[in-house]
């Protein structure tokens, strides 16, 4: 059987509106590119949905998998223990299974965005568009 | 006379690792890449070189214009309040002039990194890589 993709797009969620308009157009970007993947968000905290609630909502879906990936430029606490503890990963590991529709079905993480090439590109238009 | 340009990639900081880590990764691979241009890294809080001395630094490099560059995904206070302060903006104002080596040089203002594709296709790149 082949899998079917889900991607939990992770924000670390903000009072201000603008971490979750990121996240969400990430998250709308994805879904218009990869249309047989199904693509949900979940903040850490300060918005909804919680993460919990994101995971919930592929019921009905029929994902096989889900990739939970953190919208963060670095790793830090929040990416090595608060969100791995909300995912319901445990010791240390960065998978785990839950239960949608009647079945087992895997969660892996994704690694921050961190510093790669696309981030080195991003910036340096960053400058180029403000000259 | 054509501009030589200044990239200053101003990090949060963190006193953990990994934000200086992206950021001076950042500042290496767009030197690597443009080498007509003088790449500096420069930290709000917490690590070091601070912006002040980031940019102090650029004397004797002969740019003749900087952008200053958030290496940040979202905006918010830190963007649009306590950057543009350390960077000497006044009154909402995206620019201002320091002196280097006895000339006035022009600073600019770049976006943070935002919700551009360049992120979305990196975001969905990581969901492959964790399966």
């Amino acid at each position: 059987m082949s899998e079917k993709l889900g991607i939990l797009a992770i924000g670390h969620g903000s009072k201000l509106p603008y971490n979750k308009g990121i996240v969400e157009s990430v998250a709308n970007n994805i879904a218009k590119k990869h249309t047989d993947v199904v693509v949900k968000v979940g903040f850490m905290n300060m918005n909804e949905p919680t993460i919990e609630d994101a995971l919930a909502s592929f019921a009905g879906t029929g994902v096989t998998i889900i990739a939970a990936v953190p919208v963060f430029l670095a790793s830090g606490v929040h990416i090595t223990q608060d969100i791995p503890k909300i995912l319901g990963f445990k010791d240390g590991s960065e998978k785990t299974t839950i239960k949608l529709d009647g079945k087992d079905i895997t969660i892996v993480y994704g690694k921050p965005l961190g510093g790669d090439e696309l981030i080195s590109d991003l910036v340096f238009k960053r400058a180029q568009e403000a000259l």
